[in-house]
């Protein structure tokens, strides 16, 4: 009995597959509607009875109530899952989510969105790539090897939520209190709930940007002004508000903080390399844009601009006038909303200091009679691994059994907080793993997971395990 | 039979004027609210109905019909008046508007705002200042002198609107209809519907801003982007137009608009002197604005800021991120307002030139793929007046007679286009001459007129014919 029979097994039962993604694509557990909770509930529900039916040891942790649109609704429930306890092997830690983000066929499907349908080799529906078909990867390579009396060569703790695309209110308490408990053997974490880089070339990915938010409150006035009964006497607090927006960062996308970019790790010829053989090309970005705006001109430059390098977007104002048309007012107070993505070694209290110091600086030089606030809104670290940890070892030695090429190695520009959750208080590797591909359009109309992504990440999902089993643990 | 019996006829009345307003706050002729649109009419049907009474010659003008919310309502009328027709005396067009602001108690008004209500010496309710108090001084004015026996020393032409507090929406062309009709014989223009500087001193206006409105369109990617998976790799919209916003002015409010102030008209050592002697203060316009973030320390550097100098305010950006809160998008396409108040002798169109001119110019500084489009949404000019002119002579005289002081000469900073349209479609003098005092809150809650102000306004308006007959027409 070897890993082949598992791939045979897989390819044999395609259609099964597709139809128990069907099954639960049919359920719309969107966690954004309080309509729909009792839907994101049964889902959970769902994930908890099927762990039962492989056999999986299961605990439903309830993290209490929500207050959304004025009305008090239970959250879903965290499930949480073990099946396998044998000291002698690995333990890895699955995490998925089994929300969905809100769809209607009015805002422009093709089909039904809690239809999965296939067209052309792709499997349309929502959560069909976004988290629904990783997820049942895990369940339909565990009952494989089961069908097949082919033993798991790991222990297998399970936590899947239900609130992600919420904000994943509830998981960090969830994590923290069972970090000594249902999570105490962990060896590793492996989460599938992202994409490739490109379309065709599987990757593994180990870091993550972080994000500082910031606001920057100039108060003028008592009240809104007439600007032609007043235009010309006042310190009007939307042109001290741009001034200080413009000296943030120039349309090249440097930022102008002074010592922001001291706290950069410096790039290495090593991880230098890495960005010279992706699949990845300018037209792939320019597509995903939409537009040939893009700032540099070659691949390895877009992607650590993407991936290793801060970057800084001004976002809006609040306070002043958005309106089509026009209105003649001197807004009293405008609050200018920007947010930094932060790479290692940025901390988050010195993207802080750097970014008050400077922005009160330049406020003085302004000579404006106007007050300033400035402040971080939120902050979240950034997340990196290491690819070259034992974890990354069996997963791309396992892409290579099963797609026969060296995975890419990949970064991502934003953030998925429960990765550093994880990280930081199991204190163990934490390895992404995509199941679909980068048009998958996740959070989109028509979004979609390809059958051959399926089915094939199914078989890396368990050769994945079959490789953590075989790979040397050095931590 | 003398002014003198004319004034003191008023004293005598004052109870009764009093009482008249009343009965005219108490209609809510409120333009701007469909439901109340039958009040306007009514009103306006009143006005008719005063002026037949006290012999005046009538002509009501429907303008059509307006779409408001989606419903088909009738314009409320313009109501023509004309009281003798004297070849040997001179002819004064009275203009004003008998429709007013929304008001709710709810809104915080201390009393019901269709109630006019005397507490110390004050009229409070909507419309007592603006503009029914004023109107209705002409209509008492009229009526005293009849009672009196007094024969009116000038023909009145009288126009009136109910859409003044909603754009005069049809205004114009009854203007231009009527030019060499109702109005051919109009000398000068009187219009009472704006205020004194302060509290204490009665003032001529002479001059009113333009307002040049632009914006400034920036496009980037095809759709609003992720700041995480794109910050670093695309020139962001708001970044250019933030650093072509600031590009405009100084926080002391210095246009940085090459060329602009050489169309502005020079300080003249006699312009400069009216500015010495204002009943103003520095502290009055910080009780207006509610704040200590002036940018001038004197009054005449105020005045000239906000009266003879242009202004340039930003507004607001249209498609950026708006509310409280924090959103990581990086936006597709920004819109940026602005404005800029015009005075002699900056004209509409250049104006425009120089500054899409520049906006261009320094766009292409910018070094950035995204695309540019800046335009002039909408343009009024700047209105003056000789205060030197017969019209304001009689009117200086006027205020001498009633007040005993020489009237302040002021202009004001924002528009009011009909004076405009007076000027330039009759090619007469318009006199702009308040009633009310600065403190009157005409567009805010507890809106009141201060009962010396209305009973001295009468009187005033009186004298200003008396005045007006024997000054030496020099036009």
């Amino acid at each position: 009995m070897t890993l082949q029979n598992f791939f045979e097994y897989i390819d044999q039962h395609k259609g099964d597959c597709i139809k128990r993604l069907a099954e639960i694509v049919a359920i719309p557990s969107v966690s954004a509607e309080v309509g729909k909770r009792e839907d994101v509930i049964r889902m959970g529900v769902w994930i908890k009875t099927e762990l039962e039916r492989l056999g999986a040891e299961t605990k439903r942790v309830d993290p209490g109530m929500q207050t959304i649109d004025g009305q008090e609704i239970p959250y879903p429930p965290v499930i949480l899952g073990s099946l396998g306890n044998d000291p002698n092997k690995k333990t890895v830690l699955v995490y998925g989510h089994y929300d969905v983000q809100p769809a209607l066929q009015a805002d422009g499907w093709s089909t039904d969105p809690f239809t999965l349908t296939e067209k052309d080799g792709r499997l349309y529906g929502r959560g069909s790539t976004d988290d629904k078909g990783p997820v049942l990867g895990w369940f339909l390579m565990i009952d494989a090897h089961q069908k097949l009396g082919l033993e798991l060569p790991v222990n297998i703790k399970l936590c899947f939520e239900g609130m992600e695309e919420s904000g994943s209110e509830g998981l960090d308490e969830v994590i923290e209190q069972e970090a000594g408990g249902w999570f105490k053997d962990v060896d590793c974490v492996c989460i599938s709930d992202n994409y490739w880089l490109g379309r065709n070339k599987p990757c593994l990915t180990y870091g993550l940007r972080g994000v500082s938010y910031f606001r920057i409150v100039v108060t003028g006035p008592g009240a809104d002004l007439h600007s032609g009964v007043f235009g010309g006497a006042v310190h009007e607090p939307m042109t001290d508000l741009v001034h200080l927006m413009s000296k943030l960062v120039t349309p090249q996308g440097r930022i102008l903080i002074p010592g922001l970019m001291d706290e950069v790790a410096a790039l290495t010829e090593e991880e230098k390399a890495t960005y010279e053989t992706l699949d990845f090309s300018v037209e792939d970005l320019q597509s995903s844009i939409g537009a040939k705006n893009n700032i540099h001109q070659d691949v390895p430059s877009i992607l650590m601009a993407r991936w290793r390098y801060p970057s800084l977007s001004l976002h809006g104002i609040e306070g002043a006038f958005y309106s089509p048309g026009q209105k003649t007012v001197i807004p009293a107070k405008v609050s200018g909303k920007f947010s930094i993505r932060t790479v290692p070694h940025m901390t988050v209290d010195k993207v802080t200091e750097l970014v008050c110091e400077y922005v009160k600086k330049e406020f003085s030089k302004l000579g404006s009679k106007n007050q300033l606030l400035v402040e971080c809104m939120h902050a979240g670290r950034p997340w990196m691994s290491s690819p070259n940890h034992w974890n990354y070892v069996a997963g791309a030695q396992a892409v290579k059994k099963v797609f026969g090429v060296e995975p890419d190695l990949t970064r991502e520009g934003c953030s998925i907080p429960v990765t550093l959750t994880f990280q930081e208080v199991l204190n163990k590797n934490v390895l992404l793993l995509p199941v679909g591909a980068c048009d998958d359009g996740a959070h989109s109309i028509n979004e979609k997971l390809n059958v051959t992504n399926y089915i094939e990440g199914i078989k890396l999902l368990g050769a994945y395990c079959h490789e953590l089993a075989t790979v040397e643990k050095t931590d």
